[in-house]
């Protein structure tokens, strides 16, 4: 069982920002996401594209972003829990809950902060009839580890920044990269379309187009498919097929947690510090709803702090909170580290 | 008469923001500031000191972030009052409004967004009898403009960064610079006070402590002090006095409008839009109060973006409005610029 002060579900930019309000406040926090990296939409969806709205950044890389608030938060040492759905939730006795994972895994917590954005992400599967029985079999919808295709054979299907982007990548690692496209045209980056065009006639890449993936077979494991290119059927001996045909999030079981729910997002009280309609149980980023509300980054930040506030003032009673600016008190890590600012000198003058 | 549609009351980080915000909706912005120069706070007392809270920054400057503000913004080309104090508050019939500074500099706009923070600035005063007198005569506790001090004589009196800084400054700009304090002890950063110790041997600047300036004295203008020192008296001849003893924040004109003050700050709707009791004026930042209320930067940032919103909603009423990402559709500035990102192209491969 991991046990931590606020367990907070989904690793975005407005769980991450949490962490680091969390620890100015002596709290520690633990993180479940989905997917196999923090940073939410930014990390998935458009890790290298510009965001001109974050206050303080005239232009700044998704990606960037990301890894700034990693590093922001890294001396308040944040558990992750990466790869897991967060499933089931019990509150118990003592008003504590104990959140379970799709793969079982146990966290307790004082404090529940859900930061789930849109969902977990669902990739949009290909309509083959038994790929259902291939899934983790030779399937695989995310690129979760590269070095599960080390020195393999693998498909990938797709025509956008991903299936162009993971082909690249993945034709330095697998043995043989076949892309699978059921139009002739991409649709992705200038330098990635360029990139694969380069490697197609380096052969380091076998393109089809136009095709589509039809049929798998294989005793226990994706060894064929059938690939069907204007009607014509050819066979491909594989050890992976990877289709990635985008995304789409998916609120999933957090549903069924008895939240109050409007317009696919959890209502919060935002007169007061985001908390939904169970007590101890909070809604933050675009993962929530109130009136006026706008699924912006920089909202979430907001919205994570007043969190933090209240669960604060929830685990320390009676406790008078008085606000501290990091530039005058500095930051304490967990890990022993602090960041302040230089000290000013009281000195005479000769 | 300065025309708008936002008018801005307060030009620290909050006020800066809301120009950016504004301009994503097509709105201009005009900002009023009773300090020479944009940045509130940030600006006024600490910008050489560090801040570790704002999100997707480990680390930033003060300054730095003022300048990464007035940054992102300047493409919406909003317009400055600084220097002036907003007095007055007309709602004209039609619902906008009418703000007079203190020069009798006039603004009309549709929405005043009052960003205040704590409030002007106050410089504590020597007890020195007719120092009123000579206000603008040769007493200054701001420096608005080094340029003043070109050539002449001036005698700063404090002990801390500001003394420190500003000896430093205007010994490259003033024919004499004297430094009086009334403690031997300097209380500062380590290298402004070095820097004053390395000025003074270099006879660049005159110390002396521990003193008090007691009298001033000049037909009309600044043109001798009376130093004590120990007891003893001493006459200093000088075309300027600067006592830079720190500033203290006050509310000042605005507690007089009409609006719901608690606790020196402005009671606002926090469940929807960040407005006050007066239609179409919002406050925004350190100078509103709402249960839960956190004094910090990145509150402000999402105030204001809420209360841009909710202009617009009033300004365009029953055009829906739809929440545009800036990656997605680029920020078109004002002044004719452009943002976006690096377009996907759809193109095939040979
Ligand atoms: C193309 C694009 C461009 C954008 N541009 C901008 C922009 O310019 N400015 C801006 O402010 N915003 C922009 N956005 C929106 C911005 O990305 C979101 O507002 C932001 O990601 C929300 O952050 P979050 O942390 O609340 O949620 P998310 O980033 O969505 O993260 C939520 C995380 O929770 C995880 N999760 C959900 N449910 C579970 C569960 N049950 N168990 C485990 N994990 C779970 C998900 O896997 C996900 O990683 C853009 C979005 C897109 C798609
Ligand atoms: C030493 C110090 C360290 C701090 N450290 C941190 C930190 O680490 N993190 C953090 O989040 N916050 C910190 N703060 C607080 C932070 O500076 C404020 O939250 C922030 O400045 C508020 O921004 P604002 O734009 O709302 O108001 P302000 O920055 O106060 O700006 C308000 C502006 O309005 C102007 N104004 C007011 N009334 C009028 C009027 N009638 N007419 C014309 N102009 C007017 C003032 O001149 C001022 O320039 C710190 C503050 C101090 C003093």
């Amino acid at each position: 069982m991991i046990t931590t002060d606020i367990l907070i579900i989904g690793a975005g930019p407005t769980g991450l920002f949490a962490v680091f309000e969390a620890g100015l406040l002596q709290m520690k926090c633990h993180l479940i996401d989905a997917l196999p990296q923090p940073g939410g939409q930014l990390a998935e969806l458009y890790p290298k594209k510009p965001i001109f709205d974050i206050p303080g950044f005239p232009e700044v890389m998704a990606g960037d972003l990301v890894n700034n608030l990693m590093e922001q938060i890294k001396q308040f040492q944040p558990g992750f829990t990466l790869g897991e759905t967060a499933e089931t939730i019990d509150k118990l006795e003592d008003g504590t809950f104990v959140v379970t994972t799709n793969k079982g895994t146990k966290h307790h917590a004082k404090a529940v902060a859900i930061a789930g954005g849109l969902g977990t992400f669902e990739p949009r599967k290909p309509l083959i009839d038994n790929i259902a029985a291939y899934e983790e079999k030779g399937v695989e919808y995310f690129v979760k580890d590269p070095e599960l295709f080390r020195d393999k054979r693998i498909v990938i299907a797709g025509g956008g920044d991903s299936a162009l982007d993971w082909s690249i990548f993945l034709s330095n690692v697998a043995r043989e990269v076949t892309l699978v496209h059921r139009r002739n045209e991409f649709r992705g980056a200038l330098d990635s379309v360029e990139k694969v065009q380069e490697l197609k006639k380096l052969g380091k890449i076998t393109l089809i187009t136009p095709a589509e993936i039809t049929a798998i077979e294989g005793e226990g494991h994706v060894e064929r498919l059938t690939l069907d290119c204007n009607g014509a059927q050819q066979i491909l001996e594989t050890d992976y097929f990877i289709p990635l045909f985008g995304l789409t999030p998916k609120l999933g079981a957090i549903a069924n947690w008895g939240l109050e729910i409007e317009k696919n997002a959890i209502k919060v009280n935002n007169a007061l510090d985001y908390q939904t309609n169970i007590e101890g149980i909070y809604a933050i980023g675009d993962v929530n709803t109130y009136p006026g509300k706008l699924k912006l980054i920089l909202c979430g930040f907001h919205e994570a702090t007043l969190m933090c506030q209240s669960v604060y003032n929830r685990l320390n009673p009676g406790k008078r909170y008085v606000l501290k600016y990091t530039t005058v008190s500095g930051v304490d890590g967990f890990d022993g580290t602090r960041k302040e600012a230089e000290k000013a000198v009281v000195k005479s003058i000769e």
